[in-house]
């Protein structure tokens, strides 16, 4: 059953715009008759993207045509400002808002933006607990093992299997609960953070996109809550006997390179996992190439770095028990579904005056 | 807390019997000062295995003196019968009895036997699931491309995350509850096959040892139960569309090479993964090499094969989109501890006269 046929009806509060949708694939599903029929009067356009999604399109990228009057915009890159100038609201596909502060359309106010905050998390989720496990199993030794015929004697083999650890959660959003679910089944403790401090049942909620019966949007999974925005209180928290700490926060001038040199030598107490999926500026890397080669922590995952694509000769590369992969952790078949649904939730929203999901805000820049 | 605090009290009531425990590593807990402080009367001997573990001990591997007047033993390994002559009861530390069925003390009735069933289930369900999310997202690849400092294009990544996806369990015991546990998580479906019929709540239960707070041993996970023990049956459950087939079964003249070519050719359908953490007799292994190769069968992982260990000019090393480790699913530092609090649970339902904890089915083998 699609949203649509879900939440029934035709709404008519949305006839004076158009809706485009930019995106690097072509409409395969029908999304643009389906929105069409429910919002009558609302044009709808898809613009596949001709440019590289990877860089933001320059004017001469883009059909002016095509962008004449658009008023509620959906995109994974900012398009120059002159195209967005009745731009109501802009429907990001990415989590982050780091493509976005210096864009004109991003410091008006009068605008709306909402982040794709939740259609990852399962996926993302899946990538950490993944990493985690290959690490504390040794696949990655058995597999370069394969490559001679060698049976390693089973008795050299020191597995901890997770049961009674402990994970961290650095920014306790849609992913980060995700990977609290799946750590809790493998019989982990869970130990949250967030900037602001989440005394009340209330406050510990997560109102972002939610696929159902994952995460715990409720925030009732961890043992121990944990809050501040100083570096204190990340070191407090960092110090707290962590077996995997998951990095799960915004990217803002609080959070650039929130591990660094002080922060790996309280992580080698308990010689932390750490796995990295939201941005390459959260972690000093020559820090952690130093943690990892004097063996301060057990491993790192890292499906991001600084700058990305890693140059080939960087020595990141090169670090021991770290694996690295190319900003991939959010990809997934089921993603594009979870994109049109939550477009579609938040047309139906601005369109009947209720609050839309994952709007950004603009102090805390997430 | 001890499990002997937390069942408190001391027991006379095997005061007659020599209680020796056969393990590859000497007593570091005080497991014999415990046991022999609560069991009034009970010898107790800890005896460190000289020889290797991976094969029976020979009678000249083994000091007749220790192995006077046994009774109750525990061990990994089967000693030879002419030293287990008054043994009422057998420990075993391993979840299969494959090794004991020709041992004149297996065919003794009087004798019990108990596994050691559940001991190693949080670890081997790591292993799985593990396994499983590091081909789900292309790990090995990755981990190839930093040797050559290859930033891949995200776009050409193509992952599934497991919402929505369904595995099927060949074995729903100790070991497959759990990676149900883990699985359902992810979002998956569970199918469950069982040798006898599970129609009822009652019959869906295990009672097997298990790590509080793991597996499913009221059997509440599945969303569908299959049973038989005809090929007919078995070629039924594996044509259920399974995205992910762990075969967590005992090794019997039943079950032996319950996939061979027929099997991978139904398995074809939906490209199943299949994870293999029993015997590596499961399998016929050529026709697992030939669904590797021609792809009927998106990947494999096998912690078993026949023979270990598997020589290294053996065509399975190659085999592409396989992981294979050598029989180390079932290892981690929490083992141990849980073997002793199973062998002291057993010890006090035989003092007690309580059902026993994993006693073998002398018809079934398991």
């Amino acid at each position: 059953m699609s949203a649509a046929e879900e939440t029934g009806g035709e709404i008519t509060s949305l006839s004076n715009d158009v809706f485009l949708i930019f995106a690097p694939y072509p409409d395969s599903t029908g999304f643009v008759g389906r929105i069409t029929k429910r919002f009558k009067g609302l044009q709808v356009r898809w613009v596949k993207s001709s440019a590289s999604p990877l860089v933001p399109p320059k004017a001469e990228d883009l059909d002016a045509k095509e962008w004449d009057g658009v008023t509620l915009l959906a995109t994974f890159m900012p398009p120059p400002a002159e195209f967005l100038s009745k731009v109501r609201f802009v429907q990001l596909t990415t989590a982050g808002i780091d493509r976005w502060p210096g864009h004109a359309i991003y410091q008006d106010d009068r605008v709306t933006f909402a982040t794709s905050n939740g259609c990852h998390a399962t996926q993302i989720a899946e990538w950490v607990i993944g990493a985690w496990l290959m690490h504390q199993h040794a696949f990655l030794t058995y597999a370069a093992n394969m490559k001679t015929g060698t049976w390693q004697s089973p008795f050299t083999a020191k597995v901890q299997d997770s049961t009674g650890m402990r994970i961290g959660i650095l920014g306790y959003g849609a992913i980060g609960r995700q990977c609290a679910r799946l750590a809790k089944v493998l019989g982990m403790e869970v130990y949250a953070y967030t900037r602001s401090e989440r005394a009340t049942p209330e406050s510990r909620k997560d109102d972002s996109y939610c696929v159902p019966g994952t995460g715990d949007p409720d925030g009732l999974l961890p043992a121990k809550w944990f809050h501040g925005a100083a570096k204190e209180d990340v070191n407090n928290f960092l110090g707290q006997d962590l077996d995997l700490l998951v990095i799960s926060l915004p990217l803002t001038s609080e959070t650039r390179q929130i591990l660094s040199h002080e922060q790996f030598e309280i992580l080698s107490k308990k010689k932390t996992f750490v796995a990295n999926i939201a941005r390459g500026g959260h972690i000093n890397q020559d820090a952690l190439i130093k943690a990892l080669e004097i063996e301060q922590i057990r491993g790192a995952a890292l499906d991001v770095t600084d700058p990305e694509p890693l140059p080939s000769d960087h020595p990141l590369w090169k670090a021991p028990n770290l694996i690295i992969t190319p900003h991939i952790s959010w990809k997934t078949d089921a993603l594009f579904g979870r994109l049109l649904h939550l477009m579609e939730l938040n047309l139906e929203k601005l369109a009947t005056g209720q609050p839309l999901i994952n709007v950004v805000n603009r102090q805390l820049h997430y």
